[in-house]
């Protein structure tokens, strides 16, 4: 079994020639790394979500062709590469950066018949879109640590950063979005503290976030989704950071269900909110993100449902909190309007959520 | 065994002269009668939450001292009344409820030296108390069923209301105070539907709640505590009413934790925001809701640990979902400032959250 690669979700192992993930669906309890070795495996990670988060599932069906492609010259057979990206394609229908890596992968492999030559080219692009990434993250970082800066030199005490769902690296390949302020601002010595949101129904705060940031060694404390007002209205949230799912060009924000209510909070109490987020997150067609985005409602069982480590052990078990008889809703998302949101966060540096805004940092 | 007694919490039973009980920490997936013959018993049931709510708490120490004095004339012994109201005292410190019940016991026996008098006039005092508070909540539902009525006769569809916590008939002895105004409404026949907050860290919604409405026959659905914000952009939600664990003089309003979020979604949808409550609830000393009330902080494994019943059983147990060293804070209650709530409903009818209302309804 592999080694973790310190703060990172996937990684390409020279050594075997296989491409390493962690299995998130054990975490926190157990960090289990997957050694992946053919396309097939690569479908199931997707598929069954062994990783999430839009721009680690792209980087993942990157390396699926990579996969498929030394399959085939393995194996000595036929091209089939089309094959592999409707396999890849099909494993998370609606990841648009799925989609999008597999159709560079296409692009990039044209005309190229050389088995050898081919597999090679293919490991190079998915190496470019990991690397692409990271640089997107860090970027991110490097203009969202600024306003903890801000606050840190005119409170000169402990910086309390509250966010909701898992933005983090668990989502990306390193930095992530909404924690890479977080993890510059620790590696510039500033002192911080963050408010982990459980972020029921899936707890991927509690379950991914926690852990992402224990790993790094950035002091935290997680909380039911409920609190974050109550900190708020006492002076004990300087910023909020969420991430993105989809961003309308007037900078309306979709992401993970319940972040609108931690955005009336910060607007009820002064706190500034911000949403980090790389730019191909923008959905340039849609301009009325409460009218426009489609919400995805989930299986009612991940309300039913709470799943975890039975006490005293690491095994995984589901307990149900609700009744037998009676029935739940799961909504995903959430938007929230541009008007509670202080400004976005990308890779190009920050602007304010309005139409103008974004399209001087895009023009 | 005894069976249960429809839609009410506690009862005494001539037949045993033993005082019933739901042991509601075994809801919703075992409904145990608790049937309670001692002061013992009555203190350790209230110690260990067997029941809760502050009205059914004050109830069962009006009985606890019945049964007090009922077994001294049992034994023979000497007067220990002020023992058996210590120890009651002791098992919940900070429920007023329950000093007050206790004291108006304590107030009424003095004097009385015959243990078969002093027994029955204790009983007829836990009975009065008892009687007392089912009225109160029956004329909170009657008034509250008139905003449901209004709302029916314009929309001519049903009523959707949102609820947070457990302000039900588990809380206080029948019909519950949020949940009063929708029982009254089910009973006139009027359409409605009931969105319930899993109210985390305990789950009181998904678990109280949702039980005491499917007992009712009462169409609902539970929802995780972030998505009441979602619904209520998309006009799902006609009406928001929920209990009160404080209130001010001004209206300030302290209620389980999440509750000041609900309401600063309500405030920016138009949804009108209303708490329900018994009078008893509102501190004449209090201006400032934020500044004065004292927030609880419980233990906070009620948030790292979730309680339910193990999938495909009935059987009681509990799964971590932090990671092992990740720290959690757990806030019991919030404030939501007046200027979010639209009115109280109370025993004595519906008045506007603010020092004046609340003075003239009271004068």
């Amino acid at each position: 079994m592999s080694e973790v690669k310190s703060l990172q979700s996937i990684w390409f192992s020279e050594q075997s020639g296989r491409v390493c993930i962690i299995d998130q669906r054990h975490l926190p309890h157990r960090t289990i790394i997957e050694e992946i070795a053919s396309l097939e495996q690569m479908c199931t990670a997707i598929r069954e979500m062994h990783l999430r988060g839009a721009p680690l599932i792209g980087v993942a069906a990157a390396y699926g062709m990579y996969l498929a492609c030394r399959e085939s010259r393995q194996a000595g057979e036929r091209n089939t590469l089309a094959e592999a990206a409707k396999l890849l394609l099909a494993t998370r229908p609606t990841a648009v950066n799925l989609a999008w890596a597999v159709e560079r992968q296409l692009n990039g492999l044209q005309g190229m018949d050389d088995p050898i030559q081919r597999t090679a080219a293919a490991l190079s692009t998915a190496r470019e879109i990991e690397t692409e990434d990271i640089e997107r993250c860090r970027r991110i970082g490097e203009w969202g640590v600024h306003l903890i800066e801000e606050i840190y030199k005119k409170k000169r005490d402990t910086v309390n950063v509250l966010t909701h769902c898992n933005a983090g690296w668990l989502a990306c390949v390193r930095h992530g979005t909404a924690t890479a302020p977080v993890y510059e601002a620790r590696r510039r010595g500033i002192a911080l503290h963050v408010w982990v949101d459980e972020t029921r129904p899936r707890n991927q705060g509690a379950r991914l976030t926690a852990w992402e940031l224990a790993q790094a060694g950035v002091s935290h404390t997680v909380i039911v989704d409920n609190a974050g007002g109550h900190l708020m209205q006492h002076g004990r949230v300087d910023l909020v950071v969420v991430g993105s799912d989809r961003t309308t060009r007037t900078g309306d924000v979709a992401n993970k269900i319940g972040t609108y209510l931690k955005a009336l909070a910060a607007r009820d109490n002064g706190v500034p909110f911000y949403v980090a987020l790389p730019s191909s997150t923008i959905d340039w067609s849609l301009r009325d993100g409460i009218a426009e985005i489609p919400i995805e409602e989930r299986n009612a069982e991940e309300v039913s449902f709470v799943r975890g480590a039975l006490k005293g052990t690491q095994e995984d078990a589901e307990v149900r909190i609700l009744p037998e008889g009676s029935p739940a809703a799961n909504y995903a998302f959430d938007v929230t309007p541009a008007r509670l949101v202080t400004g976005l966060i990308t890779e190009r540096g920050i602007c304010p959520a309005t139409e103008q805004g974004i399209a001087e940092l895009f023009s």
